[in-house]
């Protein structure tokens, strides 16, 4: 593999245009998207004129005059186009957390005499943390985390899961769970799937209504790009509608919100998964943010993905870096996300050197090192040059001295 | 009262200057600050510098550089300043439907074999809903919503009441509750007290830690100006950290939410209160809005804030309109909140073509107009030019063929 052949890929990428939609910082190879996607020039665009002209303009007139009050629900069909659910599942709102409360909840009352919720260890720790608020909660007799290896989560699921849930893309290894057979096999044995989408959603074909996903929520400021702590997203099968009943119903779930009832009547559609008033600036930067996805094929994006990430670890092993950094990723692209995961003693000094050396990467304690891969603006070229990057800080010994001290929030 | 009072009034006002830190559009005499406050420059600068510079150049690790991590605590100390609490007792996240359950949900912990929220049938829904949902949940024998009027509120706590949860200005009439004695009322009978500051925080004094109140929970999108569903805010009181329990337990929750453990382990302090990763950008928003508080005195905004509404009632009278306009808020201002609600049949049609005059109030189902009155912007002149086209609209009938029958989303 040469500069030649790298430059080649780049030509040959139909989604080479894409990186012009948005800003890259100068001097900067981003390999971060899996935690934080960059901001697009029509995000920006927007959140100036959401907040200039909608907000400081026309004020309390916008939420009909720019439909504030559809937000929820327009940029839910449009994240749903991009999972595979067809209109009138998907709202936008809230965090991942506290729409997996609602779903946990709305999933324990279809299952009534079946209280544990299985998940695996090594899921990403909110998840875990949402099953064990409601245990205590409502008590362990009614909802039970159970958590065991990913390997065990298939045959772990029996007469008392409620739901698998289980998060398609492990936040530290990169590892991908084949959604499709295990909401078959939770479904044979009278569970629910819930699906966790945070490093999935907008990177790699989903297809939800086709493998028949029950719930499923997820993040939209990772390869959606909606900007830092961007609203989240919540899908609910639509067979499941009728049934639904979840506990944080607060007036934009009400079937008339501007009744101003005070018994609540919960609308009959995904409406009621919405508690408050949206935060307007946050959603419509996502709104913008998901142009970037029009007329790009996920799976193009897929092809692509798979191809950056087996370019990187190709170029790691000819540099002969793969003893040091042990890839804890799988070495098959077809069961990873679009990560590629390391295991390093130096981990934490690494990370901080190559930012120092303009390559975003990131550092999981307790001594991995992450690197993500965004088809939609990422070139064959920021993975060339960030592991020739990434040799020179490893030769240099530059990462040496560096201790993890510093709390490191990006997830 | 001429117009040469009316001068002279804002040429005394001690707060005049604050309007020029907000963007008023032209021809607009804005009297819904209740609903939404207007956006400062300072407000609409901070966005566009957290969305193109933190976010689209710094990225990543703006969450240490530009302290993201801790804008929820940091945000929630300056809302302390504005309602009575001193440091470590707020932070900013969620919605206050969110915020109201992990509240809720935190009281019943605190005071077992209580398991009555006793509230008023004229709250705002979303309080009275989540209290609904928290009981459909956890059974109406741990959790039981009791709505009585609220000249009955006091009289109706007894030793079944684990909280009384009350908003201390009403949303619909502006009646304003004693909350200090019904602090006091509710905890001589082993209650707890919930406040909702919604239409109270930011444009009087609250004094959370005098009066002893237990939990309160607002928003900051009306009299602190943070944006369209700009995220809301939460308060326990010290006494009760070493005892807080919530069940929406992300993972911004956790006492070291970095370690990525799969168990949940509680932050000791009010950072338990947090779920998922906060939303950078809105809250950035409320940041700056707070910054237009700086050396005001809550004592002269109230000032402020009944003078203005006195002056509006009072050049309603006489234009002799208070026949056809019905005040349904306390006559006695020190008894209500910084609006007037009027009833009227023709209601809407005279809410819609005030806004087409260019005064922006709102209408509440079945038939009231509020006027909010935000002493941070608003200005004598603006209340007596309210009025006089107040007089015209009702004059010329121009509202008479106006029947409600859109959506008002304006809370």
């Amino acid at each position: 593999m040469s500069t030649s052949d790298i430059s080649r890929l780049d030509e040959q990428d139909p989604l080479a245009s894409g990186r012009q939609q948005f800003h890259l910082p100068a001097d900067t190879i981003y390999l971060d998207g899996n935690s934080l996607g960059l901001m697009s020039y029509a995000t920006r665009e927007r959140v100036s004129e959401v907040t200039a002209t909608q907000w400081g303009e026309h004020l309390i007139t916008s939420w009909n005059r720019h439909k504030w009050i559809d937000l929820p629900q327009r940029v839910g069909n449009k994240i749903g186009r991009l999972i595979g659910a067809a209109d009138g599942q998907v709202v936008c709102c809230d965090s991942i957390s506290v729409n997996l409360f609602k779903v946990l909840a709305a999933a324990l009352y279809i299952r009534p005499g079946r209280n544990q919720i299985l998940s695996t260890v090594d899921n990403f720790p909110t998840d875990l943390y949402m099953v064990q608020g409601l245990e205590q909660l409502i008590g362990a007799g009614n909802c039970h985390l159970v958590m065991v290896e990913e390997d065990e989560l298939e045959t772990s699921i029996n007469e008392k899961t409620a739901a698998v849930l289980a998060t398609e893309v492990n936040f530290r290894t990169g590892r991908r769970l084949e959604l499709q057979s295990l909401t078959a096999a939770a479904q044979a044995a009278g569970a629910l799937m819930i699906a966790d989408l945070a490093h999935s959603a907008g990177v790699m074909p989903v297809e939800l209504d086709n493998w028949q996903v029950d719930f499923a929520i997820g993040c939209t400021y990772k390869y959606m790009n909606g900007g830092p702590g961007a609203p989240a997203f919540v899908y609910a099968a639509q067979r499941h509608h009728t049934a639904l009943q979840q506990p944080l119903c607060g007036w934009m779930g009400h079937v008339r919100p501007f009744d101003f009832s005070p018994h609540y009547e919960a609308a009959d559609d995904m409406s009621q998964f919405l508690s408050g008033t949206p935060p307007v600036i946050s959603m419509s930067a996502v709104d913008a943010a998901l142009e970037a996805f029009d007329g790009v094929s996920l799976a193009e994006v897929r092809t692509k993905s798979i191809q950056l990430s087996e370019l990187f670890h190709s170029l790691v092993e000819q540099h002969g870096l793969s003893t040091e950094l042990r890839l804890i990723s799988p070495k098959d692209p077809v069961t990873r996300g679009s990560q590629l995961s390391y295991q390093h003693e130096h981990a934490y000094g690494i990370c901080q050197a190559l930012i120092e050396a303009g390559v975003i990467a990131d550092f999981r304690a307790p001594d991995f090192l992450r690197f993500g891969f965004a088809p939609l603006y990422n070139s064959y070229a920021d993975v060339w040059n960030a592991v020739e990057l990434l040799k020179e800080v490893i030769s240099s010994e530059a990462h040496l001295d560096r201790r993890w001290q510093e709390r490191n929030p990006v997830t």
